[in-house]
């Protein structure tokens, strides 16, 4: 017998992974939470239907959206992580030794829970002394958040308790949140099957940021396996990564990736010329 | 009411593709074959239930097997292709002003046959005079070929007729047939989900090449949506693109994506040390 789950990634398009159990699935305050171990990327944590994650590929989006704005400002040790409640891009940030505090401001306390229940290598530094968990809206939070280094929007799609994530006002706060060499990165789906939320994204951005840029990365159980971080910078720019602060393990991100990562294919960057 | 394609990836994952029309459905003498319109991704052919290739993401697979080799090759003049019986590698290899003959080696007719009559926008240059179409088998084309610059190994995965063109012998004959200069490309699959595919193919070029690199590109509509591609040089180095010679338009590929395709992800690198 087999049983399969599907995301329906577009109302044309579906994944479908087989699934050996589920292990959780309840209503939070704010979204339908599934936990559930699939033969081919292991335990999953599904969001109103949508894969958020995955223990087989989750390493190469909380790699690429934390590594490259910490290597891109000159000296982070304050940052703020919007969403990401299932503690991966604490994780990754936390390698970095000059990180001295990180806020993760998850809105839904259930992923929090569940994270710290069925992915103990995700979550793995969120009662870390360096972490402070606020489960409250992230766009509350960042309107009287100062002088942080780094601000990284590790959000839902752009639909439900999201939405205020993609807006421009959104990203003004985000600017006057930060020090003068801040850098803020949210994800930004994907060029394939979203590129208009990649535009809305770049064009809200460049409002406020004197220098925007996308980066992509391979994401197997995100729609179209290709995803784009889009990066607002108050100073700094993408560049060749500092190899003496590149001393930490990873399974995607390297120093070449790193610039690599901001090479566009010709149709994405026609999208936000 | 609702019709759906599926395709079964791996035991354990599918991609679904939501379909306007079946327009053609036929067994040929090498596989079955199956042309539909898709929703999401415009005209789609299918190949024993594989996704070969669809109008709205052929250009990356396209545009990445065929510039990458031939702006690697310092002067490429005459090329061969095995498999690739829709034509598009033929379309974009025929952008390339030097290239002044290009074999298109298909064992299956019918696949050209059902090219020409469904992807007019991809076979167009089959019948260009530059073009020459053998539908033979390409393994004993490969051993009395003598004296090409660059041969292109666009086939369907590991299994059916595509199984010889993966092995060493193989790449030892496509050694022989090509000049001094001569570069070779393979598709690889995937580094998620056929690791081990990636790692025979390495290990079996370079038996046979002095230089062997693996790089990669994002194809939605094939297995975790990240291709790889090995290259096999007798002498030519992967680098810069010659901008003199870039002169020609595209969607995916571009000069920085030429060197930035290189740039392999931290498991990938693990993969083929």
């Amino acid at each position: 017998m087999e049983v399969w789950f599907t995301e329906n990634q577009t109302p044309s398009v579906r994944l479908g992974l087989k699934v050996k159990s589920i292990l959780h699935q309840a209503m939070t305050p704010y979204q339908e939470l599934m936990v559930a171990e699939t033969d081919a990327y292991g335990r999953m944590l599904v969001l109103d239907g949508a894969v958020q994650t995955t223990v087989m590929d989750e390493f190469v989006y909380h790699e690429m959206i934390t590594h490259v704005p910490l290597m891109i400002h000159p000296h982070p040790q304050r940052m703020g992580i919007i969403g990401g409640g299932d503690g991966g891009a604490v994780r990754e940030a936390l390698k970095h030794p000059s990180v001295e505090q990180v806020h993760l401001v998850e809105i839904d306390a259930e992923v929090v829970r569940q994270a710290k229940r069925y992915f103990p290598e995700i979550s793995v530094e969120l009662d870390n002394p360096r972490t402070q968990v606020h489960c409250t809206d992230g766009i509350e939070w960042v309107r009287q958040a100062r002088d942080l280094d780094v601000l990284v929007v590790d959000s839902t799609d752009p639909v439900g308790p999201a939405v205020g994530l993609f807006q421009p006002e959104f990203y003004q706060s985000v600017a006057d949140c930060l020090g003068e060499e801040g850098v803020m990165v949210a994800q930004s789906e994907s060029p394939f099957l979203e590129p208009e939320v990649i535009q809305m994204v770049v064009q809200g951005m460049r409002t406020v940021f004197p220098v925007v840029r996308l980066y992509l990365a391979a994401i197997p159980t995100y729609p179209s396996g290709f995803w784009s971080f889009t990066l607002g910078s108050k100073g700094p720019l993408p560049g060749p990564a500092d190899l003496s602060r590149a001393k930490f393990a990873t399974r995607y991100w390297t120093p070449a990736i790193h610039e690599a990562a901001f090479a566009l294919p010709q149709f994405v960057e026609d999208l936000i010329r």
